[in-house]
């Protein structure tokens, strides 16, 4: 793989790049938030035209930036951090794991913006993006479906290849989020389905597709001591701020408790982790993969859940559940996907993001088909907006009760309908994901992308990196240290 | 130490998440602000019902967490990322440091919550503990009580010790923090007495029972050369967001103080760490040791006076003294404890927490001894309620002067008297916390809880983890790298 | 060096610190937001006596310290993890790399306020320097300028070298901005002339006294595989947390829009960085050196513009033109500067800060020149107060249309006197930072100050660190396995 590869893989990108830019020039601009405020009322941008209103839109704007700035920082360093450190326990892809997970992100948050627009925000017909906070964090959401996929496929692919399936993965991504949360309403604020669920299985039918003997039992495949350190500061990035991930979009009291599930069932996720890590273990220890990955399980499994009232206890047991069958993927599942399926998973997502966002889904749908007024009150037909009474059967007493409920939005739907729609949503899901996923990895397989082949191409960054020189040439420091007291000894 | 003893940890960790499971759901509930917003007059947490008053309530929900939330992060980020790789200095404890810091803190936040409804809320009287995010941030409080602890005994104890001196340490704590603060009205903002002075001296009581000759000069109790870039990056964390730990729960100008009285004391303190760390160096050099601890016992001592008014000058003044006092513990106090004393301390918490505590303490006695209402305003019937006059004293001209102060809780105390009563808050603290240590140690010392004795079981993660294989069975890269270049140079 | 030079760094060290004590009592005071609150009308602090008012100014200093609290804290995490990580990709540099600069910020974060106390508040007319949040943003500002600098001469200046640089690059860097921002009116809201460049040019002026020519291609002014990822723990924070650096100082729409243009800027640099790094590698590989500094440059690039209506394709095209600047630097510049014109630069300063800085200086005069009233409404004179119409040419409409604007800041400069004067900054800031560079360099070569000259000593801890044993004495753990194998096998 010579420098005809590279070549290829840096005109891609210049030209990728290129295309953003004609595209954002024609098809974006700032949500108003962010616009020059104007007070010509001729201007097609004109706002108000007092004192005080300008005084109240400024309050209102330095309102909505304090919020959301906080939580959008923790979720960009759970991208950036969390998943970058994270994916460097290899010995010898550090390089690779936190830079391309840096590039990928970098060139998918702005594609997730142009993509968006044309999805929700009718590019077709004329309207433009606006780029605002908000869409910061979902651009962010978006490269981190990428960034799963990613961690299945990881040491088995060219900078090519994954530039290539990102492209293609965040459109997908967000049509299957359209369909699901637009068309069939189901909801899942912590996105487990609509990331975790469909990044995870999106992966795995890729990883299929790219399947190399080679990569069996790869020595390279495994950590070392520093690199299982470096990995653990992208474990404990992502562990902190998951809250932020699940309650960051909500407002007040869905927010709070959000927060507080995600907390509670990562706490929790932990504890069981430590144990079943060693109880499941021949020799009765601790084993770092567990530690790095299936103590974020928690996170996932309250996702779709976290902003409803599941109490304390219940963000609990959710936690629990999801430490208990992550641990049981990365002990059994994965091997047995490598060997019987060939689906080869280099993270293991499959028991992080996989299993766990499934889990969410189905909690998901059991507590939309429990919902009742009686406990839920009015967050009821604020997480479920479609639960509300339709607008002729809306009555005084409705109103009076819930006065800040939309009486226009409602469509009377039942309990066991909106839990049906919750299913239905993770049913297409991981449908589209698997379909699309195989798709793009029979794309990748085209010999123009530089799929990585040989044993020795596997698991290393000095395919792609200039490492430094001493290692590169075969005189590592220990091959020099070595040398040298054999040298002295001699003499 | 075979597998029988991984399976009763395992086992432990997975009977105490079950009771917690039990007990979280018969003792908590969410706080008022994180329930469902209810509107029906006749529910039992119905609130309002108007419009007006619904978007109010939720305002001020919004407004709660988005205040509350940021400095929540801060010290969460001090508990996983600053502690978990402060500790990663020793060469061959890196998994268990940050893990083991983990797992803790993960189970004693839950741990936490329960406690402290018996302690505060009145459990045993039928109430239910409020779950909210300030709750959150006092949770990771009282595991960082129990975190400073482990660092006095880091590399010598089992997880299973470990497990059972953080439940018990937590009650002890929080009993403490309850005499001191709801009886004898001892203020602490950052928490110095309850949480620093209580985790080391409650530590190194343990320690003490726990004295192991072998730990004595035990060349895995050293770093190497990156442990201690690990270990840097827990202390700059720890040292950057201290100012939340110390401000976070303040409001007001109060808060704004613990900000500005931190963030000065911290660095003062680091320069004189520089200056003291090469002055008592016999070749006139900095040690690492002395830059990833000392440099933050600024943020110690200033813990109990940083939301009083200091001036900044004085702020500095503090880190200047505490950074002198901590590198002189380092450099001499130490090895005089561990071989006068028997008492050994592996990350050195007396010099960082213990002394430095200590000294934050008498600094708020003094603080609070020469308070007059002249230099402090209002801020200082805020601060020390208990200094307001008595109800009965109360003049028209004090409520025209002070009208925010509630006329109903002075007590009319003395500047002496206040003073008086935080010197005793220092002195039951570190009562309670030795004896309560030294018992702790002797139940550790049990067989049964698995105390790591010989020789080569200190200070060595394969004792509790699968070290990559490499590693664990003689054939370290280095070996084979020394192995490859002799067969090379023989053939 | 022995220990004289030891004695030297700490004696002066604790002197500056406690002159440091002395200026602070005498000059400085809390903010009016961080003093108690006073009610005695007689009281020269008084402010209220009205149980309302008092609410008010509380709820008025929550909502600032709200506000500038988390933006404060990226900023530090900026300076003391993002500069200190980034610095530490030489091999054998890391324990000075990360900690100097944990010292350097420590003393100059307490020498920029009283600096800025003397140009900014008339300390000399017995005014004292208030201390608040946004002083601490600035204070964390000035001591990034150093930074920068120690960036160019980084492994080749002693502890002391570094001290004296510090106190002098403040006052000339803050003297700098007082001429440019507040006599020539230029505007800078992320500081990339007046911090980026101002300290990119000053070190190389340094550098370029200091020439050492043992530091040319030395074998250690390199990175090792894990130094390297350490290395991108700080570039990913500075990534991150970018836009909190040029936007945390604004309000509303203004910061709203720096951090939405910076986020895109740095994407979009991100990825045109991988692209050349291969385009321009002779065997088509990607280098960390490029991606740990040149992915930043857009960061920086985008800084004197951030506030202003760019258009979000306008923020992406400058980080492409930042990136592939910054690329060429390294690939081709440092090299010539070094070779050809004795101007060493270990960090690439030129590439990151120095020609990034040009360029945001040149786009903010140009944007400047452009603005019009049509195009950027309101905000051309909140931007531009100078902008706006002399007080005597303030007409009804101009009110009507602009009521926020204040019509007594006007002086009725064109859009191109205003562009005029932004490039007269650039020069100014280019010529006092390469002229006072020059001297400080020649004051540094003074022998008192202990220059490192010879080539073991360059780029080495081992010359101020007690570097752990074995690997000081020569039995590294390489050569101890080696050592240990040979025997076995003699045996």
């Amino acid at each position: 793989m010579g420098s005809g590869f590279r070549l290829k893989f840096g005109t891609v990108a210049i030209i990728v790049q290129t295309v953003f830019i004609v595209l954002f020039a024609t098809l974006t601009e700032y949500d108003w938030r962010a616009h020059p405020v104007y007070s010509d009322p001729n201007h097609p941008s004109y706002t108000n035209d007092t004192n005080l209103a300008f005084q109240e839109e400024n309050e209102s704007i330095s309102h909505y930036v304090g919020r959301k700035y906080p939580p959008f920082q923790d979720v960009h360093v759970m991208i950036f951090i969390g998943f970058g450190f994270l994916m460097t326990f290899l010995r010898r892809y550090g390089y690779s794991a936190v830079s391309m997970n840096m590039f990928i992100s970098s060139l998918l948050i702005q594609w997730a913006m142009l993509v968006r627009g044309c999805v929700y925000e009718g590019i077709f017909k004329g309207n433009k993006f606006q780029v605002r906070l908000e869409e910061m964090v979902t651009a962010d959401f978006a490269s981190a479906t990428v960034l799963i996929s990613f961690g299945a496929v990881l040491g088995r692919t060219s900078p090519l290849q994954l530039l290539i399936m990102g492209l293609i993965e965040v459109i997908v991504a967000q049509v299957n989020g359209y369909v699901c949360h637009d068309v069939l309403h189901a909801v899942d604020v912590g996105e487990s389905m609509y990331i975790h669920a469909f990044g995870a299985y999106f992966g795995l039918a890729v990883s299929r597709v790219l399947y190399n003997k080679h990569a069996q039992s790869h020595h390279k495949g495994e950590s070392c001591y520093h690199s299982d350190l470096f990995s653990m500061i992208g474990t404990i990035f992502l562990w902190m701020y998951w809250p932020s991930f699940n309650g960051g979009g909500s407002e007040g009291d869905e927010q709070h408790r959000a927060y507080i599930n995600t907390y509670l069932s990562l706490c929790a996720c932990t504890v069981i982790t430590f144990a079943i890590t060693a109880l499941t273990d021949k020799k009765g220890k601790f084993t770092m993969e567990f530690i790095q990955n299936a103590t974020l399980a928690g996170g996932v499994a309250v996702g779709t859940t976290a902003n409803m009232p599941l109490q304390p206890y219940g963000a609990i047991i959710m936690g629990c559940v999801a430490g208990l069958i992550s641990c049981i993927g990365y002990r059994y599942i994965t091997e047995f996907l490598a060997e019987k399926l060939k689906i080869q998973d280099t993270c293991g997502v499959h028991n992080l993001h996989g299993m766990p966002g499934v889990l969410a889904a189905i909690a998901g749908a059991v507590m939309a088909a429990m919902a009742t007024q009686e406990d839920w009150g009015v967050s009821l037909y604020e997480i479920f907006p479609y639960r509300a009474p339709k607008p002729d059967d809306i009555t005084n007493e409705f109103q009076r009760q819930f006065p800040s409920v939309d009486v226009e939005t409602g469509k009377g739907w039942s309990a066991g309908k909106q839990g049906g729609y919750q299913a239905l949503a993770l049913a297409v899901t991981l449908g589209i994901a698997i379909v699309s996923g195989f798709i793009t990895g029979l794309i990748l397989k085209i010999p123009i992308f530089d799929q990585v082949n040989d044993e020795e191409e596997l698991f290393e960054d000095m395919m792609f990196w200039n490492v430094p020189e001493e290692e590169e040439d075969g005189k590592s420091e220990v091959e020099l240290a070595a040398r040298k007291y054999v040298q002295d000894k001699n003499v």
